[in-house]
């Protein structure tokens, strides 16, 4: 059972290694440089969890994350020397699936260590959004949070589903509170879903 | 005493909260991400300084300053759907107040904590200064603290005055200490105050 | 011989506020806002090690490095008064020499806290390359880190060099892994060095 919770947590880190290779492909970037972008994405969120709450960072103790950093990124590299192009919308799905699973894992995290169902969907939607956050920042992108879609508010849905469910099936939490992040934001990306908080002013959507 | 400082760190908590709700409001985002931009400005800088003097960080153990924020921003939102504008100047201002509570707050958890004054100065200016800069650079807006007028600078004034007086009275160490902020940030707004370090140089100012 | 590190790592600091100050002149900022920005250069890259390596952060517990940051900047500014000028170059090499001192210097903090070799050459790589982002991303520059030729790639290298002559000579060790870092960034900004991971594609290098 842990050692599944281990590989899911290990693709989150994949797939979010991906994106931040995808957004260094479009950005023309250097040979490790790509390597670094990726690494700051896949962990960057988990890195700011373990901080705030006051754990040990978890790739420092357990390298192997490193290793699944850069076998993403090196298929990912060889895969676009292949292709030398990526769809528009390739990137925004690889951020979608990494926002599910790292929704879930980072609430997961914060629970086991025993912190209240609040703070554990807040650890999760940071967990899942600020590796993104940190990968666009750097390349000078729109963060996706700030894009107008539904984002942060996916990962606030699948923590709470999640958080409530733990208590009677961590396995069904997890999968349950996965799939809502990741159908809320696949949902968002193709019909552009908002929440309007405000009133329309200034500049039209 | 204690519950005064308790709602005074409260009080500045919600005035980040305000100044980060606006700047969403500028920038058109959807319903969550609001939240999640009002939060980063609130918290950021407090969440770096305990980070950084290895304390615990304060809102992981009192989600009340969670829903400080959530009523902030709700509030401020109600009030922007009634009113639709924002005059240029009320981020600003909202900006200043919140510098001048963090700039004296974050000292005084330092001056608690046992560090030396010089310590204090730099955590309050932390404090005060981080919530915004993150607001800024995820927003893509010039950060307060490069444009040019005093920022920083108030908070380095404000926090001296405060780690002076606190030995011997720190009710008044508090309150001289914010409003030397507070006042020094609104005169550079009002009227564009800079210390000019270097000489005039390539664009005129 | 520990003094010798000190020392060092004193200089590594002084570098690095330089080229803070150096960008700070260009985007024309005020007073102190110099100094807050040559000291997130300088201290931004360790202070991001020591929180993630779960140590003490370096400057809290040691103030003269903040010593060191006010007369490097002080300096700094008072040359460029005089000379009101600066070569395109200068802050390129300024952060070089930087790059050079902290990729050794954060290694060997991890290597003498006892983590693994690998740990040891990505905190270095952190140590060098966070401050100088944090630098580019507050005052919206584009990150060196992404702008093309190696620049992670010296500081892996480097770090590798002096994580696997450490045990044999420490001495040795930091300087032939600080200088490999030192020249081959010299000579990526001087020959336009770049590992191409990607095809060329859409906009021309």
């Amino acid at each position: 059972m842990d050692l599944f919770f281990y590989w899911f947590d290990h693709l989150g880190v994949a797939v979010f290694a991906i994106s931040g290779t995808l957004l260094a492909f479009r950005k023309n970037m250097d040979g490790f440089g790509v390597i670094v972008l990726a690494s700051v994405t896949a962990i960057g969120g988990g890195t700011v969890r373990d901080l705030i709450l006051g754990l040990p960072v978890f790739w420092v103790y357990d390298p192997s994350y490193l290793y699944t950093i850069l076998i993403a990124a090196v298929l990912t590299i060889l895969w676009l020397r292949f292709r030398d192009f990526i769809h528009q919308k390739t990137l925004l799905i690889a951020d979608a699936f990494g926002l599910a699973f790292f929704a879930v894992m980072g609430a997961q995290k914060a629970l086991l260590a025993g912190f209240p169902p609040l703070i554990c969907v807040v650890m999760g939607t940071i967990t899942a959004c600020f590796g993104g956050m940190i990968r666009d920042v750097l390349a000078r992108d729109v963060p996706m949070l700030l894009k107008g879609e539904l984002y942060a508010t996916t990962c606030l849905a699948g923590g709470s589903v999640f958080v409530l469910i733990a208590p009677h099936n961590e396995l069904l939490a997890l999968l349950s509170g996965g799939i809502i992040t990741l159908l809320l934001r696949l949902g968002a990306i193709k019909w552009k879903w908002y929440l309007a908080v405000f009133q329309e002013h200034g500049e039209s959507r």
